[in-house]
C-alpha cells in the first residue's frame, strides 16, 4: 500500500547523522543567546588571567556583542552542515577573527559551555513562568473576591456534600498555585549555580578564575567541585521538570473542573464562545476543546519526571551523549507550561459562571445536613444526637435545609481571606533574586 | 536581558488557535493516504445500501484514488486555514464534486473517521516494525554463529562469573527480539479491527453495513460495539506503546552492553569510525554517541506507556479533546524505534568484535572456578567438597584455571541453538496476517 | 517529639541483613510450590542423563512430593535465619536426606532457579486472571443484554452528545476487555518457555537435558539461549507488568464511570449499600468508596511497567541483585487486580441503574439533534441544510426531539451484537493452552 | 496444580471490608502520636472559643497526652474491627471519658483530621531525612579530603577522558546532596501549613480559630482556603515525592558507580567483606549486593511521582477516597530512603579506595593528552596545532604523558574547594526551621 509514502530514501550516512544530530539544530537557536553570554563572561575571564591578550579579547567580545544582538533579534542561524550552537558561534567568530577567535576555547569544553547555556536558559525561562504562574494567582484571587457570594455544590467522593462557593473553588486554585512556587524555588536555586571552568568534567590545567566567571554571568555561586558540575546535567533538568509536573498537576487539575462544570449535568460554567468548538454531526454543541487540552497537555507534563529519571538512570557519572535527549523533552515542556498559563489567565476572567440555587434543587438539598446539625450544637443538643435527628429528617422525607449560612472563620465561605493568601504569594515571590542575573548581563553586553 | 527573542507577538487568538490545533496539521500528514482508503470504503458501502447513488458514489471513488495517488507520492497538502487531514479531504472533494463530495459524510463523523485511520496506520507501522526486528533478530543470530568461538567473560552482579562467548551474546538478543515480536502481535490483533460505523462513538441512525466496510478495509473483525469502537482510543495507543516499550528494552539494553564493552576498561567491542565521534579537547577520543543515542532514545521510549496513561486515566468513557495528543507521543515514537532498528541493522555487522584471553588475564582467571568445581563433581568428588577445595585454591593463589571448556547443553556455548532460535521467530512471524489489509487496500484502489 | 517511636535500635548489622533480604522470605511463601516443582523436573532429569543414581533420585523426589502438598496447604514455612524459599527447600532435603539432598544442585544455580519459579508462578496466577477477566467480560454482556433498552444520554468531551443506553455501555466494557486478554496471552506465551539449565547466565558444562525439563514441566519451548534466559528476568516482569497495566485501565475507566454515574448529577448508578460508605460529619452520604478505592487501585497498577522500566534501565546483561526488587513490585499487583477484578464481579450485578428521562429532562434534549438531522436527511434534504435547520430550531427554543429510534446496525442502541462479541471473546480465550501445564504438573507430583 | 494454597476461602464480605480498608489500620499506627498532638490543638482552641466548657477540655487533654505517651512508645494499638487510627483515638476517648470525649469532634472532620496527620508526620520525617542527607554530604566530604591525591580516571561517554580523583568523585556526591535538600526545602514549606478547620473541605459553621492551631500545632502559618487545605492532599505527597526521587537519583546514580567501580573491569573500589555476599556455585565471587539493591530501591523511588500523579490525576477538587492508597506509595518509601542513607553513611567510610596507576597502565594513557595539549599551549603553540600535535603522537604511537598535573581552580583536581561546599551546605541547612515544630509539641504536651 503506502510504502512510497514512508520510505526514506537518502542515504544510510545521512539517517545516521540525523538520528545523531536529531533536533539539536532547532533547540540550540534557543539556547544561542546565552551561548554567546557564556562566551563573554568567558574571553573576559580569559583575559583577565592572562590567558588571552587584551586586542584579542577586545575583538572577541565586540563580535560576541554583535552575535548577541542577532540572536535576541531572533535571527540567529545554524547553518548547513553545522551541528550545533556552539559550533555556530565558533564559525563566526573565526571567520572574521581567524586564530583570535579560537583562543577563546582556552579551558573550556562543549560540556561546560553546554551546562552554562542551559543554566542561563533555564534561569530565564523560570523567570517568566513564575512571573505567570504569580499573575495567574492573583487573577485567581481577584475572581475569588468577585463571585465570593455565589453559591455552588461542594463534593466529596463527587458526591455533594456542603455548601461551596465560586469564592472558595477560585480561591482555592489562587493559594495552590503559591505551593508551587515553592518547587520553582528550588529550581531556580538549583539552576542559579556556575558550572563554568568544569571543562569535560574533570576541570583543566589553565589557572581559570571560576569565581570570577560566576560574578560576570550574575549566578548566585559555582558549583564548586568539577565532577558535581557534570552530574548536574540530567539532575537539573529532573529538578525543573519536578516545577514543571507541581505546575501542571494544578492547572490540570483546574481545566478537569472546569470541563466538568461545564457538562450540563453541572452547568456551573460557561465558557465563552472563542473557546469552544462545535461538532460535525451535532448542531447543538459547545465543546471545551480548549480546556480539555490544557487538561491533556497538563497530564503529559507531569510525566515528564519520569522521562527524565527514565534516560538518565544508571548511567554512571561523566558526561554521556543521552544528556542530548534532555533538551528535546524539557525544552517543549516549558513552551507548553507557558502556553498553558497564558490561556488560563486569558480564559478564566471571561468565564461565566452560574450560582446554583442550592436549597431549592432536590440535587443539592442534602448539602445543607451538615449546617442542620451544627445549629442543633448550637442549641446545645449534643453531637451524635443531633446527627440522628437530622439523619431521620432526611429518610423521612421532612428534611428542611437551613437556608442562613453563617461561616465565619479564616478560608470559609463568609472569609475567603484572599488577603492572608496575598501576602502569602508575595512572600514566596520576594525569596526568588531574578535582579542578579539581569544586571550582569546587562554589564555584559 | 534576551526578552525580545522569546516574546510572543502574534494575537492572543492566534494563540489560541495554535494551542488548539497544535501538531495536528503536521502529524496529520501521515495519516492521509490512510484516511483517503476509509473514506473510499465509506462510501463503496454507503452505495450498496442505498444511502448514495451510484453515479455520485463513483465520483467520489474517482476523486479518492487520484488524492490517494498525490499522498502516497508524498505531496498531499493541508492548506492554510484547514484544520486536519479531514476537512482537507473534504474540502477537495466539494471543490470539484460539489454537493456530491458532501454525501459522503452520511453516518459518520469524525471521531470514526480518525478512529479507522489510525488502526489502518497503526496497522502499516507495525508491519514495518515487525518485519525489521525479525530481519534484525536474524541479523543477530548470524553474527552468533559466525562468532560462535570468541569468548568473553559473562557477568553476574558485574562481576566475572563464568565463560561466556559473542555466540552468547549476540545470540541472546537475536531470541529476546523474538519475545519482543509477542507484544507486537497482541498489539496487531487489537488495531486490526474496525471502528467505522461507531460515528460519535453512539453509533447511527443510518442503516450501516459494518461488516462490508470491515471486508473492504481488511480488518479482521469489527470493534462490535459502538462505546467499545470510541474506547479504544487510548487504549489502542497504550497496547501500541506497549509493545514500543518492550521492544526499546531490549534495544537500550542491548545499547548499553555496546557502550560499555567498547570502553578501554572491557575492550570487547570495537564500533566503525563512522559510528564514533571525537571530542573538541582530547585528541583520543572514539566516543559512541550513536549507541549511547540509541539507548538514550530507547530509555525515552521505555516511558510512553506511562505518558499514554498519564494522558487518559480517569477520563470517562466518550470522546475528549485531549485524545488529539495522543497523535505526537506515539507518532514520533515509531519513527524513532524505526531510526533506531534501522542504525542497530547497519552497525552491529560492522563492529569489530575482540575475544578475551580469558585464562591469561588476571581479570579473568577466576571465571573458571565453576569448570573446576564441576570437572572435580565428575570426577567424583561431592560437590561441596569441590566447591571448597577450588575456594581453598584460589585464596592460596595456586588456583590454576582448566582450558578445555565442554558445554553442550542446548543454548551453551558449545550449542547455541541458533536454528532452533530461528524456528522459534519464524512461527512467530507467521502469526502475523498482513496480507489480508494489503489486498484489501489493491482491492479497494 | 515522637523520636522515640521511630528510632531503630537495632544493630547495624541486622539492619544490612534486613536491607538485602527485604521483602524475600514473605514473598518467596508464593513460589515455594513452584520451587518445589522445578526441583522434581530437575532431578528426574538428571537421573535420565545419569548425573545422579536411581535410589537417590527416588528419594529426593519423594521427599519434594511431600514437600508440595506442604507447600500447597499453605503450611510452609522459611525458618528464621534462612533467606530464601530456594534455601529452605535445600534445608529441608539435606536435613532428611543428607547428601544426597544436594545433589539435585547439580547443573543449577539460585539463577534459573528463580526463573523457573517465576515463569511457572506466572503461568498460574496469569491462568487466574484471564479466566476471571473473561468471566467479567461475560457478566457485563449479560448485563448488557439485561438493560438493553435503558437509555442515557452519551457524552463527548463531557457535553451531553447522542442517545446512548446501559446495554451498551455495559457492553462495551465487555468488548474491551477482550482486547486487555490478547495482552495476556503475550505475557502467556512470553512466560511459557523453559529457562532451567541456564545456571548462572552462561549454562554448564553438564550434558544437560532442557528439552526434558521442558517438558516435564509443561513449558511450550525452552529459552534457547542461556544468556536469554537469564535477560528475561526484568523482561518478563515487564511483559506481565503490560498485561496489568492494560487490564487496569479497563477497569479504572469503568470505576471513572461508576463514579461519576453514581453522583446526583448524573444519578444513572446506585451502588448497593454494602458497597458504600456514610460520613461522620454529613448524615445524608453514601458514598461510592469501594469504586472509588478500584478505580485508584487501577491507576496505581498503571504505573507498574515504569516502575519495572525504571527498575531495569541501563542493567547491562547479565544478572543484578537489583532484579529482587521486581518481586515486590509485582506480586502485589497480581493480587490487587484479582481483587478488583472480584470486586468487579460481585459489585456490577448488584448495582441498580437509572434508565433516564432522555427526551423530556431539558439537560437532555438536544441528545436528538442528530436524528432530527439524519430524519431530515432520510427525507432527502441535504445534509447540510438539514443540520442547519435544526440548529435554528435549537437557537429558537423550537426544537422538539423525534422519540422513535430506530438504530439498526452491528453494535449500535438495537442492536449491541452481544452474540458477536461472545464469539470474539471465546476465540481468544481459545488461544490460552492452560492444560500443558496442568498436566504435567500432574504428572510430576 | 496449586489451587488450594490461593484459593481464598474467606467471605466476599471480608473481601469487601479489606480491599476498602487495605493496608489503613498498619499505616495508620504511624499516624498515632501526630493524629493525638492534632487533637490536642484541636481541643485546646474549642475551648478557647467556648465551644467545649473547660472540665471537658481538661479530661481530654489529659487523656490525650496519656495516648501521646502510649504512641511514642510503639505501643499503640488499633483494635480489631477498628478502622483506622481516628476511629480507635476517638473510641479510647469516649470509652472513657463519654460525652465528653465525643465532644473534640466538633467542627472537625476525617479529612481535615488526616491532613493534619500527614503533615505533621511528613514535617517530622523530613526532618529525619534532611538531617542524614547533610550528614552524608558530611561524610562524603571528608572522604573527599582523606583520599584527595588519590588518581582514577574520568571518564566521558564511559571512554577514558581525563585523569580525575577519588577527591572529585566523593567530593562531587557531597555537593549534589545539597541541591536534593532544596527540594526538601520546598516540600517542608510546602508541608509546614496547617490544614485544621478545613473540616471536609468546605469549612465549617463553628467559629473555629484557625491561627490559633495553627500556632498550637508549630505551622508556619495556615492553608488559608478550605477547598485548598483539601486539595493538598495528594500535591503534599506530590511535593514530597519530588524531594524523594531527587535524592534517590543522587544516591542511585552514587550505587551505579561503586557496583561498576567495584567490577574487576575497573577495581578503583573493594567493599567491606560484610557489604558482599558469595555465589551459591562460583567460589571466587564477593558481590556487591547491598549497594545494588541501594540501587535498585532508589530506581524504585525515581517512579514514586509517576505513581502519584498517575492516582491523583483527573480527580476533580474535592476529597475521593482514592487518597487513602498515597499512604501506602509514599510511606514505606519514606523508611527505604532512610534505610538506603544509613546503609550508604555504613558503608562508604569502610569501603578502601584503589588509586589507579594511571600513566603505566596502557588503558590510561590517554588520559593525559589533554595536559599534553594544554601545556604546548602555555608554552606558546596555538590550540589547534597543539591538538594536532598530540594527536599526532598518539596515532604514531609516541605519546608520553606529562607526570605533573597542575590543577589549581576552584574545584579541580587540586584544589577540591569542600571548605565551600560545606559552607554551601549549611548555608542551605540553616534554611529548615525544624525548632518551631518541636517547640510547640512540648508545649502542648
Amino acid at each position: 500500500m503506502a510504502d512510497k509514502l514512508w520510505q526514506k530514501d537518502y542515504s544510510l550516512d545521512q539517517r545516521i547523522a540525523d538520528f545523531t544530530v536529531g533536533r539539536d539544530r532547532e533547540l540550540d537557536l534557543e539556547l544561542a543567546p546565552f551561548d554567546i553570554l557564556g562566551s563573554l563572561a568567558h574571553v573576559t575571564m580569559l583575559e583577565e588571567v592572562g590567558l588571552i591578550d587584551s586586542a584579542a579579547a577586545r575583538r572577541c567580545q565586540a563580535k560576541l556583542r554583535e552575535l548577541y544582538l542577532t540572536a535576541n533579534n531572533g535571527e540567529f542561524v545554524i547553518e548547513d552542515g553545522v551541528e550545533d550552537v556552539h559550533s555556530q558561534v565558533e564559525l563566526l567568530l573565526t571567520r572574521e577573527l581567524g586564530d583570535d577567535g579560537k583562543k577563546i576555547h582556552s579551558g573550556r569544553s562543549r560540556n561546560d559551555q553546554v551546562l552554562v547555556d542551559l543554566r542561563l536558559y533555564f534561569r530565564y525561562r523560570i523567570q517568566g513562568i513564575v512571573e505567570q504562574t504569580a499573575e495567574l494567582s492573583r487573577t485567581l484571587t481577584d475572581l475569588s473576591e468577585e463571585h465570593r457570594y455565589k453559591l455552588i455544590p461542594g463534593y466529596t467522593h463527587l458526591q455533594v456534600a456542603m455548601v461551596s462557593s465560586f469564592g472558595l473553588w477560585f480561591g482555592a486554585y489562587g493559594e495552590a498555585l503559591i505551593d508551587d512556587l515553592r518547587l520553582w524555588l528550588a529550581a531556580y536555586d538549583t539552576v542559579d549555580q556556575n558550572p563554568l571552568g568544569s571543562a569535560a568534567g574533570y576541570g583543566s590545567s589553565f589557572p581559570l578564575d571560576r569565581d570570577r566567571t560566576t560574578e560576570l554571568l550574575g549566578f548566585r555561586e559555582p558549583v564548586v567541585n568539577v565532577v558535581a558540575a557534570q552530574m548536574g546535567r540530567g539532575k537539573t533538568e529532573l529538578t525543573v521538570a519536578f516545577a514543571i509536573a507541581g505546575l501542571a498537576q494544578t492547572l490540570g487539575k483546574m481545566a478537569m473542573d472546569v470541563c466538568l462544570y461545564s457538562s450540563q449535568n453541572f452547568g456551573f460554567l460557561q465558557l465563552p464562545d472563542d473557546l469552544t468548538t462545535g461538532s460535525s454531526i451535532m448542531p447543538h454543541k459547545k465543546n471545551p476543546d480548549v480546556f480539555e487540552l490544557l487538561r491533556g497537555r497538563c497530564n503529559l507534563l507531569q510525566s515528564l519526571p519520569a522521562q527524565i529519571s527514565q534516560l538518565t538512570t544508571n548511567l554512571p557519572s561523566g558526561y554521556h551523549r543521552d544528556f542530548q535527549l534532555l533538551k528535546e523533552a524539557i525544552f517543549p515542556a516549558l513552551d507548553q507550561l507557558e502556553d498553558g498559563l497564558a490561556i488560563a489567565l486569558y480564559a478564566l476572567p471571561r468565564t461565566r459562571v452560574h450560582a446554583q440555587e442550592l436549597p431549592t434543587d432536590p440535587r443539592y438539598t442534602y448539602l445543607y445536613s451538615v449546617e442542620a446539625v451544627n445549629n442543633l450544637v448550637l442549641e446545645g443538643v449534643p453531637f451524635r444526637d443531633a446527627y440522628q435527628r437530622v439523619g431521620k429528617d432526611i429518610e423521612a422525607g421532612t428534611f428542611v435545609p437551613p437556608t442562613d449560612l453563617k461561616h465565619t472563620h479564616l478560608g470559609s465561605l463568609g472569609n475567603p481571606g484572599n488577603e492572608r493568601i496575598a501576602a502569602k504569594r508575595e512572600a514566596v515571590m520576594a525569596s526568588f533574586d531574578f535582579e542578579r542575573g539581569r544586571r550582569a548581563a546587562e554589564a555584559l553586553l
